[in-house]
């Protein structure tokens, strides 16, 4: 039966298993899907929402010929509901530690920048590269989003 | 008196004012001292710590020549503790849906590119970018994190 | 001396005393500033951000002169933070159940009319009429917001 | 078995299914039924009850004969308990976030034109409409509440 | 000035002292005002707005002679707000334990007397009377509501 | 097996299909058992215990012969964990938001009237009453609980 | 000015120091005003109502003549309130521990003792005594609630 | 296979049905196995450890001969995480507001009268006595805990 | 199939059980892992990833041959979401205790001998020992973490 | 007046800014008090209590005569409330992380070694060293508790 309403969480679980079994990794899959790694990540997470065609490529690359039909077109990402607030996963920490420490700054300088307004996470891009460094490697996330300014009526 | 305690923000306050009163932005105040626009914007809100050369340039590009001698080297900044959990300002809020959204997929590729272990939010630059763009302009915002990976013993 | 940061809120109580002094509707202080009622409320509470121009004429219908040199240009609303979560006051309480009741229909609709995507709250004007009933007068409060359609990259 | 108590959550179920295996919109449902669609979306979330005639034309217009027999009239939605609060999906976190940047505006405009007391979710009309627009589309959201003045006794 | 927003407290305040000073009880209070001792008491805590008429009374048997003046008719009673949530003192706790362990069994009866709707806490009346008995004397507390269907569109 | 823990809810459910089958009222049953409505409906919930001969009345008239060796005598109501806190449902939220508005006016009556103590939530019943009235039927909710002084030592 | 309402802690604080400034213990003042320790211990919290009487005592061995004067008898403890939940004291929290993990043993024998009911915790007294111990003294901390059983009605 | 992990649950609800099965009290139980009662009570519910001959004892008076090989002695407490916090149960509630109301006085009595440190909840027995009164039978619950200062160092 | 997604539970479970069967102690499995036994106990509730070499090992000592296989190389930790927040088990929340009571110490230390900066809690060792004393025995837990100073920028 | 009550603030507010008028370091305060820095930081944030001849030095060393009269002996530490649950300051974070990561490992070997008991938090000794080390130094956090058995009684 097609997955139609919130829990995604039967599709998300067979898509990483297909992935594990495979040995694909996130980019080796985008690059078949033409998508970038991060979102589709969150594709398989169920936090972004595949087009028939993508659902396609995704089942070919993963071997999931059914795909496509399991996964209804009235079916609707249920998005930002996993895990816990505050996160309590190393990882997704030190991204909310972010939030904390420099959110005030970030906001002031994009007020400052832009002026009333706020930088969308709706028309956004995020991206995860790894930048060599002899002093240890480092991750560059980038949000690339859309300046949204206030409306006034 | 020196500020050494918890509370910077009667300093706070008056950094602000004086940026109002000069009618300076973070980026020209960030010249002066020699930093970035958003680590200044962090100092400002105490989230940061300025050592005593820079509060000397703090000092002068803003008119407040004994802004070195009320803040005392003891002064450590109490990170992470401004506005709500989860937050309610629009601009912030964004960032932090970000988390709930991403989170698990910037996780997955940090994992996958790097290993077990996380993106430093310690040895980490945040900058702001504004991207000029027809469809109207862009923010760019970008956390570059030293990866590190976990100890094992 | 110039309200820069954070709390707008003397600010905000000399605009409501004068607004009682006078005994002005908030319609008719809408009308001389050329704004919707709703939005000039928003901006008493510190909600939304007035203009020089704005600020002149909140001034002048006010009678408070110094309104435009009291409200720096750098100054940027802090907003979505009044009141306890989740709301007590049974006014606000009410608009969140609709939120609590309707929620997921209202997004299941949109979702079906536009797509993946959201009704934006920074583009959105909102409006409160009264609708003369002989059953009992009715509130006509309307969210005019633009959808953004999801990023895909 | 009549589901009689709190978990509606079976119905609910075979409801999205049906509506997905036949392709049917809300708004097809909806007209099927003399009912508004965000009603008929609510009814399907087990926010609000059908009665017989209406169960009965949800029964044919889905292809589920049984559903009168199925929901009992002894069933009563137990509203509002759906998803996480604040809500953590950024379609439904929209409308929380209006609550929290313009819920004192709109109370305080509900005061002024009414004078002590509410506008009712209870005796509520809820629309979302299709706005074109050359610059992006528009969602229409309406809540059309009855006023409701407070007792003095 | 007068209190036009959001607190009340100083006015409440008064309200109380000037009660004690008298030794007067909510009950001679309420005589003299021509309400019931439950609504002035609310209206002493600010959740209850005395038109001009009983402000003059309150005025008169408190000896507060400008309370008239001093309220104006521009504020709105912010309700709920008091205290803790869950309650802590042990008299309210009791009232919020009366929602925990019957508030289902209230909700089945109403819908099952009534149909689907609520009981109005805002066309309300709240009694509060003695009732002498030998085993120890009872407190006979009622809630006079209207009922409300919900609205179908 | 006896029910003999925490868990009710199978009981419970057994107990709210016996009675749509039967399509019986709370008040019918009630009368069956020699009890009163609101009490029966929050033993149905397993808020309230009934001994061995009103579970054999039950068991009668909802045809549920075995009810009485189902529960174990060694069962004790677990009361007051129904439902999220604060509750969510409409008709619920009503009667938390009366201990809202109205609980520190009751509060106060009470100690006025009474002195220092409490309305006890143990020794008390409650009741729903229906009160016909032609601008539209009253609910009529009652709390008749015992006053217990504070104790001194 | 008498304490009439809420706030109590400007009185307790001179209660406070009184008593450091003569350097006795709460038994010695218990002895005075002929009460327990522990209930004079509560009253100096305000978690207590002391009549003329006690106050009179409590003003003469503190050397605080004007006491009785200032509580007004219109005050009413409003108790419970102080502190973080869950307390974070070491000494508070580990009484709250006793709750977590005895809570439900206790809750277990009280009912298969006396039925379907609970303990008082207002009428009820609370002690504290030292037990010494040649293996470290240990503190007997005993509550003598009277049993409450549950109305039928 | 031994329970040796979290989750007692399955064990727990054995332990209540074979008690409930054989109509034995907590009294009866606890002196075959040569335990206080409120012991025992945490016991079953997985608060408390007994050793292998605890288990045997109580395998032989409940009839579950194989409860000794089934408890793996592996097998730890995880203590304190039943039910919700605060606390919803009435009886367990009231525990619970005797640490809200007299925790700050029970510690200011064993602060002076034992110095800076704890009553200890490890090294404590929990006990409840019924005390008969013609008044009304009472509660009597005792902490009997060690006392421990605070180190220095 | 391979446990390649959050839930690492079952695989947990089975870990657990076979070292109960064994009756092994985590030191004699850490030391055939060649790891210490903090962080072997910490692989076993997911809370660190072991590598293939490390899961042959462990697969060795506890008899279970195909754990190599069932953990796939693309399973990550999700670390820090086991039992409730606060925690609620004595145990824990002594450790939890200590950052309530010592954390501002602990940081105020850091800082002082350090700079501005963070102790890694990824660059960390933590060890549990047993040091025997007369007085009754000693647990010793040590951190040995990174210390990480703040980037500038 | 000497400082009896829960608020020690206003002396440690004091404390902090002699020490940084004399620029003294903690570990130069407690050479001089005849403690551990660690201990000594603590009683500054008021977690710990000093006996008058340790106030006797810290007055010497801090220049503060009068601190021995200033604090009685009537006050005892509120320990636990400083800052925000959880902790948002990174450092401070950083060790709740330690308990939400290695918690249930740290139990479990805690539990296997020394039996079902608990570390003391109050009998333990808690010191911060540096620990060289050319890869970057290391902080070196030790907790030494006593060991505490689970009573039986």
């Amino acid at each position: 039966m097609s997955s139609t309403i919130a829990s995604f969480s039967t599709v998300s679980e067979r898509l990483f298993e297909a992935k594990a079994r495979h040995g694909l990794t996130f980019d080796e899959i985008a690059k078949a899907v033409g998508r970038d790694e991060v979102w589709v990540a969150a594709a398989f997470y169920g936090q972004a929402k595949p087009d028939a065609e993508e659902l396609a490529k995704l089942g070919d690359v993963l071997g999931l010929s059914s795909l496509k039909e399991e996964v209804s077109p009235q079916w609707w990402p249920m998005r930002g509901g996993l895990g816990s607030t505050p996160p309590t996963d190393p990882v997704i920490y030190r991204l909310y530690e972010g939030v904390l420490v420099y959110g005030h700054a970030i906001k002031a300088i994009i007020n400052e920048k832009f002026g009333d307004g706020i930088m969308s996470m709706i028309n956004c891009k995020v991206t995860v590269e790894k930048k060599p460094d002899p002093a240890g490697d480092r991750v560059l996330l980038t949000f690339d989003g859309k300046f949204l300014p206030y409306s006034k009526w």
